[in-house]
């Protein structure tokens, strides 16, 4: 509908996940009246990224050299990896604070729909990892859903036999929910794993 | 929280209209997983359109000539001029097929809230445009909201002894809207413009 340059950005906006053709036009008319050094540095750094960013040489993680920031990093616990879909759940656990070890990123989930199997994840990887023994830990932190659970079952299989302390996070109530909100399955779960409240607060009940 | 260039690029795409820090993230790792040329395309496009894109020196549409399509169409009815706020809504008039002469961009509406006046309007090139005659109708097509009628109520003021016809969009009801979820002011309007069926249908009610 617009004339040349402005109806191309308005198209390759609108490839962007989540960018509607409404959202498009008014991204671009806002490039369009935003000062030309914004819209250039944005190029750039579309520029920049595409150069730049790679995947570390151990995790996959996201990283700008060899090896990420958290594998590089000689304060993290080698001891203990935790094991996620993608480089997105890094940021979210690091978030927390709650974790000092490594990392690995699978690089998405199992999904037979999708024609995802286990070979397409970074599972060889990570088998390559353990074999120096320097691990003892996997805290399986793929996403609480069906491709998730597949995939963390599948991977406690695989490394039930290595002498490894295997957890899976815990699934139940979000934090400021709302109980009568829950849907059935988490409700569920959070019953399932219920801590009795004068043992130690590590201990969950019995299944 | 993550390295050099996916973080440079995750707070670009955060500062346009409409794009949260999820989203922004959504975007960022989209384009890591896109294909190079893709991305390139994109950064080129921002370039290009911050390069060619103008405003029509006639009716300040987008163009990337001097003068818009609109304005360049010989086959255009020169002597109607359809006001509007922002390029945006030429082609949501265009999209009707219904309008046949040529627009006038103000620019955006007066909104003293903003402190934006008639003079940071393209008033005075609309008064220049009406000088030689030609134009005979005016239709004022700012927004249905209180900056867009103050726009329309000024022009309409500042036009009047000039021998034009001019007249404002229609208020009512949305077309496939439901009457029952239709705010009071504007079912208000609907029934003060209602058309009766027995009369020409050009024809609206006594205000």
């Amino acid at each position: 509908m617009y004339e040349g340059a402005v109806q191309d950005l308005i198209d390759e906006l609108g490839q962007l996940p989540g960018v509607g053709p409404k959202s498009a036009q008014r991204i671009a008319f806002h490039l369009l009246d935003a000062p030309s050094e914004d819209v250039l540095r944005l190029a750039e750094v579309l520029r920049t990224v595409k150069e730049k960013a790679r995947f570390c040489s151990v995790c996959f993680n996201v990283s700008q050299e060899d090896r990420c920031r958290v594998c590089r990093d000689p304060r993290r616990d080698d001891t203990v990896i935790c094991v996620v879909e993608e480089s997105k759940d890094v940021i979210a656990v690091e978030r927390t604070r709650e974790f000092r070890g490594l990392y690995h990123v699978l690089g998405g989930a199992i999904s037979p729909i999708d024609g995802r199997g286990p070979s397409d994840l970074h599972i060889r990887e990570l088998l390559t990892r353990l074999a120096d023994g320097t691990v003892s830990e996997i805290i399986l932190a793929t996403d609480p859903n069906t491709e998730g659970e597949a995939t963390a079952t599948y991977l406690s299989r695989l490394l039930k036999d290595m002498g490894l302390r295997i957890s899976r996070l815990a699934s139940g109530l979000p934090v400021g929910g709302d109980l009568e909100y829950a849907d059935e399955v988490t409700l569920g779960r959070a019953f399932a794993g219920r801590r009795y409240l004068d043992s130690p607060a590590n201990l969950t009940a019995p299944a």
